[in-house]
């Protein structure tokens, strides 16, 4: 296959990684903790939830309030992409008054303040949105869509634009519409676990709020501090809990979803079992908000464990980190609750650019498997008996387990900094594919030998337990050429194994032509023509998810 | 709410209970074992798979092997019910050789053969088709639908025709469809977990191929000897295992299915992550049959645990009930795997009519929890430490645990055969709803204040963890006006808390024009546009899942 792609779209894949996505505490006044970004780093290189050093962070970032203080502009996503707009109307004056109407003193028109929901989280895709609108209520989302639907104007639907992929900000002067003010928790059931809450909830609020009641989310994020739940659903988002807990398709139980013409959908219930027509919320999930704007959802909160173990292994090769897993599976059985893997060239960024040492032999795998569970010492015996399984067998070759909570978020930190450490190394190509496990690694050999000496690292990590492969490639500065070589090879080798090459971002504005590598064109067909059922104007979320029309 | 229906159409509620839906084990003769049931119950009155009465009770039972010699003749549907049948084509000489052309020699137009898949396994429906395919693989089934989809010939796909609802036979004359012979393993990767195989592969026999791999399953149903795969993904199918892991729509993984007019949508990937584009498989499970046939199935399989735990216990009280679900859920977390309840009237019923001892003194109510875990010692420990909570906080007042697999499968039968227990005590009136667990016997005691000395006995048992109750209610004879004053009372009862008036068992014919009560009229309208999207004809499965058009 061979990529028609102008060089600038492909620039995609060079992404700007300097961000890390903790967890922001006391950082949530909005937008500014993303400009400030390289300092903050530098003066908090590690802070999770609820860490004492916010406020300092806070006060030693303070001076860097404006955009252009600390990061060079973002190319407008018109000029660096080849996309022309669609005939949508231009917002009007009178547009404006009538907004002014639906949502009195919340209609954003201010440059400064639209900055921020103009550019997305990486800062690589920038619309020139002239108008920010934020509604409290379902019924005041459903009269700004049948207004927008009658005026045929776009409407950028926007959570905590987090996203990866470009599909949270406009393209061009599409309306933004923000869920930020739609925060509130409508009713947590302290029996079944099942919350219902409004979808402009930042996902770390949640957390906490059922935490206190002695249940957790079932879906935790790095972005959790910004990220909001009508977002994770929209995107379908994965994440550390996605081996324990599965899919959002799974536990989500209910949506409320606002079509595009202003239709209310109310699929709020707060049911486990409901075979009562089509599942019709299941079409929301991972929409992107290209097939209506989820306004509320009832999700179901598993109870949270009270015992967590972290434990950090070296294996010698590919084959033994796939048995490893299998054991591990066996073993720990219904305590698993991650398994990560990186490998020594991961490693190696990590040490050099982070100073972090490694607690393990040098090895060629590195793997972190954490157990949660509702005992302590029967999780500990558990993780023990497979130690020794894996250890005397040669599985695994050195090991350390964490048995308090700060050395496990040091093991987790080797883990979750490597894009911080990747992004210290220079330019970063980045790739999230799934693959079959028993593959999963041949793709990142293959690319190595494919690059040689092009590329200063070829790495490979990720989610193996999902069979989630996080492909990074770093060089010393971006070169279309080199983006020839890997583009179309990685998603047509992600294809040959019927992988897909995005597993958990989506594919928003940048990915949305290489849908055709994962999906048949008939599969491609009938999205298209949902997306004409659910929005025949196309307003919502207008150059997302489908690809170009030829 | 007033209901409109004729009384014929009301009579669905009435329903013959008295086909245990065990394993069938070595019974896996089509069709025989759900004419000899009464007999069977007789000789066999518990029997769960690999029961070595097997033998004797196919012995026993064969000289019933005709229909008509032990069970009465089922009344056409189209006699019962006011139902007109649709514009659609007859099939004739012609087509018939079209199809022998397509399925050489598995083209079915003898009566007798026919009779097994024209009758519900519930002996209430009753189609007249006068032709069944068995195709063996996805080009035929999309040479079939395309051939169909052109002749404008309706088609009832089916598989094991274990459903509950009417949706498994045809209403008319309808082409059956079935998967009996699509019932091949394609892979089953022992890393991850994940089985595809074509959708007529019997639950049973997945299970057994699983296991052998030290996996299972992610659903059990006690119509597993019969039911394909392809119709529990068709109909959601819930069961014994949905409180561990989950609904269908997070465990399966992929799908292929045929669209109507002989379209082959490939969706079966076998990743757990998939981001890329709408999750289209997500339509078709539980669709009924009524947008596409699936014709194969990718899904993630748990591994199997090492042990099994079953304690039985009594309550004083509802209260006490919900108190135990909590405690229960936070002490046993994570190797929990049911949690069941049964009232006090149903305790008698399996006691005066199975002869049955109860193992725990008499109480308001009973539960049966389970445990599944990887560690025999472990999970005895938890489960000691939540019964010795429970017993000394006095939510429970007696319990016993079942320390071996028949002690456990004797506990269980307590539960298993209240289906049983209600059909041996006169007409039964069946409803199959989910409500939130708090208010979830309150539906039992209202309707049985409302019934008085009208009913024997209103019943209310159920998988409490999932918040799904079996209302049942029996009397001497069926009678329309009492079916009067519980319908629409029960389904408005059931609007009124946002539940489903169908947990598990779907709409299919007889439930069809309740969806009302369950999902508001833009839900609805949104159905009947996908099915007109993806089955523009009607040609699958019609007179199914969505209600009479006015």
């Amino acid at each position: 296959m061979v990529s028609s792609k102008p060089v600038s779209a492909k620039a995609e894949a060079m992404v700007l990684c300097r961000v890390p996505r903790w967890s922001v505490g006391l950082w949530a006044s909005p937008g500014w903790w993303r400009t400030t970004c390289t300092l903050r780093a530098l003066v908090q290189p590690k802070r999770g939830p609820g860490c004492p050093g916010g406020a300092s962070g806070l006060l030693a970032c303070s001076m860097f309030s404006k955009v252009s203080s600390c990061t060079p502009e973002v190319m407008l996503t018109q000029e660096r992409y080849p996309v022309q707009r669609l005939p949508f109307s231009v917002v009007s004056e009178e547009d404006l008054a009538a907004f002014e109407r639906i949502v009195p003193g919340r209609v954003v028109t201010d440059p400064e303040e639209l900055e921020v929901s103009n550019v997305d989280w990486l800062r690589t895709a920038r619309g020139c949105s002239k108008v920010l609108l934020r509604p409290r209520t379902s019924e005041e989302v459903s009269r700004i869509l049948r207004y927008c639907h009658e005026r045929n104007l776009a409407v950028n639907p926007q959570g905590g634009n987090t996203g990866l992929v470009g599909g949270s900000v406009p393209v061009f002067d599409e309306i933004i519409l923000s869920t930020a003010l739609m925060n509130q928790v409508t009713s947590f059931n302290s029996v079944s676990g099942i919350l219902t809450c409004q979808a402009g909830c930042v996902l770390e609020g949640l957390s906490r709020y059922v935490q206190e009641r002695d249940f957790v989310m079932p879906l935790d994020l790095g972005a959790k501090g910004s990220c909001h739940i009508g977002g994770n659903v929209a995107t379908n988002a994965g994440g550390l809990r996605f081996l324990r807990y599965g899919s959002l398709h799974g536990t989500v139980l209910g949506l409320e979803v606002v079509l595009a013409d202003g239709t209310v959908l109310d699929c709020l219930t707060s049911l486990r079992k409901d075979n009562t027509g089509y599942d019709l919320k299941q079409l929301f999930i991972g929409s992107e908000g290209t097939l209506g704007v989820i306004t509320a959802v009832s999700i179901l909160c598993p109870p949270r464990p009270k015992a967590v173990n972290v434990a950090f292994l070296g294996c010698p090769g590919f084959a033994e980190v796939l048995q490893t897993f299998s054991t591990c599976r066996g073993m720990l059985g219904e305590i698993l609750s991650a398994f990560e893997f990186m490998d020594a060239e991961c490693m190696q960024l990590v040490q050099q650019h982070l100073h972090l040492a490694s607690p393990v032999q040098e090895s060629a795998f590195y793997l972190l498997v954490e157990t949660s569970g509702s005992s302590t010492g029967h999780d500990a015996e558990k993780l023990g008996c497979f130690l020794e399984q894996v250890l005397g067998s040669g599985l695994v070759t050195d090991g350390t387990v964490a048995t308090d909570e700060s050395k496990a978020q040091a093991l987790w930190a080797l883990r979750e900094r490597i894009t911080e450490a990747l992004s210290g190394d220079g330019y970063v190509y980045k790739y999230d594919v799934s693959l079959p496990v028993e593959r999963l690694y041949d793709l990142v050999t293959d690319l190595r030998a494919r690059l040689g000496s092009q590329a200063r690292h070829v790495v490979g990590y990720g989610h193996l337990g999902d069979g989630n492969l996080h492909l990074n490639v770093t060089v010393d500065a971006f070169s279309a050429a080199l983006l020839d070589t890997m583009e179309p090879y990685v998603y047509a080798w992600t294809a040959g194994q019927r992988g897909s090459i995005s597993a958990e971002h989506g594919l928003g504005f940048r990915k949305r032509d290489a849908l055709r590598y994962s999906k048949p064109p008939p599969a491609v067909r009938l999205m298209q023509q949902l997306k004409a059922l659910l929005d025949p104007k196309g307003i919502l979320n207008p150059y997302k998810l489908l690809p170009t029309q030829a």
